[in-house]
């Protein structure tokens, strides 16, 4: 058994995304910012809604862009990263993640993914060059080894989609889990879910700040998951 | 075997995301839209970028919503529907929707799913009580029976999908065609999918041009497939 000593102290990143201070979404990044500065944890916050995120990519974002031009979003993202003219929030951004070990994103659920703000964060900053080329990708990507998961929060109860007809936690999660976070490299850890999160009746605050300490706690031993549809 | 002069007249909205005019997409959009006007269609568009479309939903989406006050976006959002309280921009993409027999969602694919600026659309525009309530989804749901498919284009070539690491197109569009189109009541035709956008070498744009305008004179008599990650 490892003491709490002998932990790796980490540099987390969390890209966070809900609009309203007041919310249990908020409550729960405290309880992790929190948690994570208490085990002497280094901890950096991405709060999208706070920064004013812009949300689409476009000719603006690459600095070396002639305006007018036809774009091409992968080729013009990877060329804007190698010649360090990608727009200051997105460089900003690209540095917190090269800086991290783990990186926590945490949102609510809305439509089987993430908010647009947070979308647009995977859209503007994993530019090519940066977190992928065309020859490296998965266990290759040059971001390859750090680790991520998702906290998420949705207002059903865990039965509506391990046995409903809404499918599973893994379909709802795989372009996210698969798509982006595996194709870049990071060693995804099963993500934790608050369900019932919409009912005044429910425990969800207590449940799921309960699974974010024991994962900060467990988080040097905990296998990477393989993020499938089928996961439940 | 019908002719052109049976078919029936739709009224057909495409929700569209792309930032340059001089892109594939913005040619496959034209493409589609002189074709149904051709076939005596009416067609509206909104076109994400050109409307500088607000991504993020937040509190001034409801003009009822006390400032300060805490959010709960579910109820908030249906009850800013009753009450005709939901931002202007809103108000006017749920009137497009209420008129639309079909609706087509164009973009390129970008980590596994739609741009930011539509998924902006997705969660600003598709209320509690406009689109769905507690008791009413699916087949319930109030836009029930509208039909929906997909357009979007891809870098790689059919293969990488059906056969690759990156996994199968049911999987890599569940949240949008199951979570999002079926939960809402649409019936949901295949997407269509062009492949090899990003290669010079290759003619994505007379494959999907011509898959565009066949999907057109078939849309009286195509069945509706079931979301699901299986899919190829």
């Amino acid at each position: 058994m490892q003491t709490e000593q002998q932990q790796t102290k980490m540099k987390v990143l969390i890209v966070f995304a809900h609009p309203d201070k007041q919310s249990l979404n908020h409550s729960l990044l405290e309880v992790t910012t929190n948690y994570l500065k208490e085990k002497n944890h280094e901890v950096k916050v991405t709060d999208l809604y706070a920064q004013n995120f812009k949300a689409g990519v476009d000719g603006d974002d690459f600095l070396n862009h002639e305006q007018g031009k036809r774009l091409f979003l992968m080729r013009d993202g990877g060329s804007a990263y190698n010649e360090g003219k990608l727009s200051p929030d997105i460089m900003e951004e690209q540095a917190k993640l090269d800086w991290a070990d783990l990186v926590i994103f945490q949102f609510p659920m809305w439509w089987y993914s993430m908010p647009a703000l947070m979308k647009g964060w995977i859209d503007r900053v994993l530019t090519q060059n940066f977190s992928y080329t065309g020859e490296k990708m998965f266990e290759t990507a040059p971001l390859a080894g750090k680790k991520a998961f998702i906290i998420s929060t949705v207002g059903v109860p865990k039965e509506s989609y391990s046995k409903g007809k809404l499918g599973s936690i893994g379909e709802v999660f795989f372009p996210i889990q698969h798509g982006t976070f595996e194709l870049i490299g990071f060693k995804v850890l099963e993500p934790i879910i608050g369900y019932s999160a919409d009912s005044r009746y429910s425990n969800c605050f207590e449940i799921t700040s309960k699974a974010i300490k024991e994962r900060i706690d467990n988080i040097d031993t905990i296998e990477p998951m393989k993020a499938q549809s089928s996961y439940n």
